[in-house]
């Protein structure tokens, strides 16, 4: 079969098909709408692109994202926030979320995923000794483990839990609420969900 | 609310934001997953869509999508290929489908666009005239016109076809079979599909 389409579009499909979920006629899609866009719309995407790796580091204490040109999270050097409390997440775009609730003024430990034994995922590759440190030197009081609501992050929490108080730390530890969310009528609550609810359920 | 990313992660997320269907959540995990990944894989999709204009220009006789070293569509210039049936299609990338068939042997051509008053299109916005000439340069007998089972479509091919017998060309002129989609049970098929496929029912 000849050559149908032309090498740079089809280059442009190859690379937008290894975005995650994108299958070939997404990647076609994306770089067509690329193609009828005026050249500026490719090339700003292609420029945030280069810059993405080199303006982006981690935070050396909370292992959020930050700028390159910054010492530590700003959610972390913020005097505003409780250094005291922690609240303990798998990935740094967990923050986001929990931010959003404007809920919440202490501090976030990032550990950098969950433990998945299938995965080849182990507690050393999470970022738990840089944690312990830290409820040392801050003083921390309580540590809320915002881990995932799946079997991997109820591992870890469970490996969290243990590991602190078999380390001696006194530190108050708490796990995210498990409940019917807002707006799902009961019949439609899946079992597991509904039973924690249960569960928690609170005194009027 | 302080600045929870980093710039360049911002960045990336936006301009991510801006291909077609991508939301907000989409884009972060596509620029989440681009940033834990090693940095060829952004520097790669970067290069290419700097790339992608460049590289790509339009057909002068069909309207197909070419290299820009080339001069006209390889599938036009393949002497094998019979230039006295083309197939109108709306946009290049129809091509590729009417070739995965591998049961088409003539040529192409890609009106752009179809006549959409809504959107502005008018018949004089898409490649007509050049295929009323390639009518009679290249002596054609049969035009296979394979616009969108869409009302702009239908619409196009309509005015396609009254267009070219007002004309007073001589050409035979088709339209696509409407059915019922192979592997698609009767009781699932929507009634114009299925009326459509009553009026063109074959003899056994």
């Amino acid at each position: 079969m000849a050559q149908l389409l032309p090498e740079a579009l089809l280059d442009a499909i190859d690379e937008l098909g290894r975005l995650p979920g994108v299958g070939a006629r997404t990647a076609e899609r994306y770089a067509y709408y690329l193609l009828k866009a005026q050249p500026s719309v490719s090339e700003k995407l292609a420029g945030s692109l280069t810059q993405l790796h080199r303006g982006v580091k981690q935070c050396p204490v909370t292992f959020a994202l930050i700028n390159t040109d910054q010492d530590v999270s700003p959610l972390y050097d913020d005097s505003s926030r409780d250094k005291t409390t922690i609240a303990v997440v798998e990935e740094p775009l967990d923050i986001i979320a929990l931010e959003r609730t404007g809920q919440f003024s202490g501090t976030y430990h990032v550990l950098g995923g969950a433990i998945s034994p299938i995965d080849g995922v182990g507690p050393e590759q999470l970022h738990i000794p840089e944690l312990t440190k830290r409820i040392v030197d801050d003083n921390v009081v309580e540590l809320i483990i915002a881990t995932n609501a799946s079997v991997e992050g109820e591992s870890t929490a469970l490996f969290l839990q243990r590991h602190i108080q078999d380390a001696g730390l006194e530190v108050k530890m708490s796990r995210l609420a498990r409940g019917i969310p807002v707006g799902v009528d009961l019949e439609y609550a899946d079992q597991i969900t509904l039973s924690h609810a249960l569960e928690g359920r609170r005194d009027l």
